[in-house]
């Protein structure tokens, strides 16, 4: 990596740009030094900044002043004051104590024999030694020059250097992230601190949209993934197609940047290509960041596009191996209940849950894993004839004994798992047809006995088996539902959901009429 | 983060430790000067270091001469030699040809009226201007001190700087790497790339013992993670206890680090403990390090140890993640197994297929698709009634038709999926009864428009319930098996995969015997 970008030349005044005059603490206990000193120096200017004076009579003066201000350039050190190497206890002071070793500190001496050149030059981390008598104002403008260049080469570096560590802080955040949701709001805070300012961030990518394909030329595929609305809580929600969101000049600007695999850059925006193994790349849309970029910021801007490139890969897997989970759990759970009635019972149960259990208050976290889990909870049902599952008429009391052993054989079949989701899972197969009063089987326990996960499928399951078409009945009308879960309020179910159920029926119904049976499942 | 490590004091003399002397390149065109500068610096030493003096006699000469060495601290630089301004020339090319902005120039003019100071110090970037007039002996002295320690101020950024870049390069890459096979080799590579030589590592978790738990206070619970024996190809052959692989001074090493959350440091290797959202943590263990670490290369070990972190538990939960999905597909296939014999055919189906697969030279993308994929290729005998599956003796042809259902009954259940792991289960499904010269169900292809997975899937089914327990058939020995292949050998099955099968017996019965179907299974 080359390290021009430090010392670009384009950039030498926009680097110091915000910054204010050179500061420059003088500390001398002779008021006259510190006349003379901004008399010579008064018109003085270096890479179109000016100097600014602070004053120090004393040691003990110093070491105050200097700590109230951790951007002073320069310390012109007067020797004796109020001691004899007072101002060698300085610049030790500003050394090991202050820690500072950015500061250029030039030793001057009215009294040479006080503090011989030779010693204090070797031994005390100063950067140039003179005598009062030897600085003429040509040569004290030469010294303050040369020594201003030095701190400037040392403070861009360093500028870099902390850029860098905050890339490394931001990318150890960014790997962190493990839900699309979260990566974009990781993304702007990161470069809020990157940059020091607030940020609107974008990423423009065709990789959710493999589908359609991208297309680097007409950028045809590629969709841009923002910030969330308030009101979205799903991913889709927050992807759109490129051409709906983009014209004009930030389009071109986004064509260049692929086209170039480069970073464009303009008054209010940047767009940063980013690097991928798969082509044809991604792009970083960045506006609202609020100074002028300097050398130094864009060549940030350019590592940390490529490990935004790197994290959203690493959330792209992820995501795609949880979807793969969750389809197969919803299509196996699918094709057991297609045995039954071809239709979307697990479906729409799983989704009941999911909403049952975010309106009863249960953390996203306990909802993902119930969600998954649920499919599985008739799993027993692969051991029980097929021909009693479908009869329509009453079942006989063997019959009915083989039925309800469907529970405990799911419980056997996924029990000696160390997966949670596949624990859950056993869990829901043993107790969903428990009851609240303790009526139900396989082992009739009730109440809070039976784990909230099973309460909450137990109501979404029989929710939806009323509401829908079995093969010993029609669906039940939404007030005969409501009527049957009042009555069975504290009986069958827990009280507490069921009161959650009733006050948000209307969106259970949603569900409902959102997800039907197809016409051929319900003859089936 | 604080910057002191940058300057620490213990570290001064390391950090220059394998450097050689301080380079001076003294350029001019009168001998004498390089004589008398020569002379007058014979005896000097900063910081432990004495001078390398390099001569150029001209303006051209230097230009050469500085291209030839990266590594020049100060130059001592005429300014009128073959031109009046051949010196300026130089200062030129070296900040911006030769792009080097941290050698520290120093003008030293015999003719001041040929370069006059204020314009040369406002206009070149140049790090001091002397008169050879002012130069005294003491006066060099000071100058070439005061430079040099500018010098090593930039230097010590810049290599704080470079490691930094390099711990973002390795965190991209670390970042990247998604199985555990492939971690531990990762961080030795960018180890070595950081310390610049040949490491071992290791890494030391509780993580991957979540079953026994980890204490912090004696380890126990905790297991080295190292790099892969040549024969070892599974995961676990590289986990073994801590208390089996480490003791003495590295054990108490480990527990200091652990128990003060730091990096112990010793002559021959390094613990870094690696700071976890989860307690209580891991370490980082180095050796074969070969060279002393300086403070910088401590702050490096440190930020790298925390990525190592982040980037392992990243490794973790997408082998969690993907753990879990096998699981879920192998109790899903074996629940719809134990429907008909409540043995493990689907589980050694499964390695069957992984096995052939790999021998036959499929990649191990490919394999690891099939392997998730096999376990629900008969999923469409949900459809077919149980008594039909698991009727002793023969089937009358319409039972057979209902059989043969279960091929495309599969394919429908799975078929509209964009999830590759789903597809190929589809096509598994509808394919694996067909047979290699075209008499297969249900679509009677032939050859190689039976997809390759299909056909390994054909042989795994065969082969497996050959040699095992069926309800209407007793166990084949591995002759008759191999008889049988021989005798199908590009009828039902595909000859180039039954070559690879004979060719390789002994691995698929150690197969059969490993995971034998248990004794009630079998009575089942």
């Amino acid at each position: 990596m080359s390290d021009d970008f430090l010392f670009a030349d384009d950039s030498e005044e926009e680097e110091f740009e915000e910054r204010g005059s050179w500061k420059i603490l003088v500390v001398d206990d002779e008021p006259e030094v510190h006349a003379v000193t901004k008399l010579t120096l008064s018109d003085f200017v270096f890479q179109d900044k000016d100097l600014e004076f602070i004053s120090a009579h004393s040691g003990e003066e110093a070491k105050k002043v200097f700590l109230e201000h951790n951007d002073i350039a320069v310390v012109l050190l007067d020797v004796v004051m109020e001691t004899d190497d007072a101002g060698l206890k300085v610049a030790e002071f500003i050394r090991n104590e202050a820690n500072n070793h950015f500061t250029r500190i030039i030793l001057r001496t009215g009294q040479p024999g006080q503090a011989p050149e030779k010693h204090v030059i070797v031994n005390y981390d100063i950067n140039d030694y003179k005598s009062k008598t030897e600085l003429t104002a040509q040569k004290l403008f030469t010294v303050i020059i040369a020594t201003l260049r030095s701190y400037r080469d040392i403070i861009s570096i360093e500028e870099s250097r902390k850029g860098l560590e905050k890339i490394i802080s931001a990318s150890a955040d960014l790997f962190s992230i493990h839900s699309l949701e979260n990566f974009i709001d990781g993304i702007i805070q990161q470069l809020n601190s990157l940059l020091g300012g607030a940020t609107d961030a974008a990423y423009i990518t065709s990789a959710l949209a493999s589908a359609q394909g991208g297309n680097s030329s007409d950028l045809s595929g590629f969709v841009v993934f923002s910030g969330m609305d308030d009101e979205a809580t799903e991913v889709e929600k927050a992807v759109r197609p490129l051409e709906e969101v983009v014209e004009g000049e930030i389009l071109s600007a986004c064509k260049k940047a692929l086209r170039e695999k480069d970073v464009v850059y303009a008054d209010d925006y940047v767009v940063a290509y980013c690097h991928s193994n798969t082509e044809p790349g991604s792009l970083l849309y960045l506006s609202g960041i609020p100074r002028k970029l300097n050398s130094n910021d864009k060549h940030l801007i350019e590592i940390f596009a490529s490990h935004v490139q790197v994290a959203f890969e690493n959330v792209l897997l992820t995501k795609d191996i949880e979807d793969t989970q969750k389809e197969i759990l919803q299509r196996v759970g699918q094709a057991m209940e297609c045995q039954l009635s071809g239709g979307r019972h697990i479906e729409r149960m799983t989704i009941l849950c999911e909403l049952l259990a975010r309106e009863h208050g249960l953390s996203e976290d306990e909802i993902s894993v119930l969600k998954l889990a649920v499919p599985l909870h008739d799993i027993g049902k692969l051991r029980v004839p097929v021909e009693i599952l479908t009869k329509p008429g009453p079942l006989s009391p063997e019959e009915i004994d083989l039925v309800k052993e469907h529970a405990d054989n799911g419980y056997d079949l996924l029990k000696d798992s160390e997966k949670p989701i596949i624990k859950t899972a056993a869990m829901l197969a043993r107790q969903h047809h428990e009851r609240w009063d303790g009526t139900g089987y396989p082992q009739g326990i009730s109440g809070k006995d039976i784990n909230m996960f099973s309460r909450i499928a137990a109501i979404a399951d029989v929710y939806d088996a009323l509401r829908g078409t079995r093969c010993y009945k029609e669906p039940w009308s939404v007030e005969q539902v409501i009527e049957k879960f009042q009555q069975e309020r504290g009986k069958h179910f827990d009280p507490a959901l069921v009161d959650t159920l009733l006050d948000n029926i209307t969106k259970f119904e949603a569900i409902i009429f959102a997800y039907p049976d197809s016409p051929e499942a319900i003859q089936q």
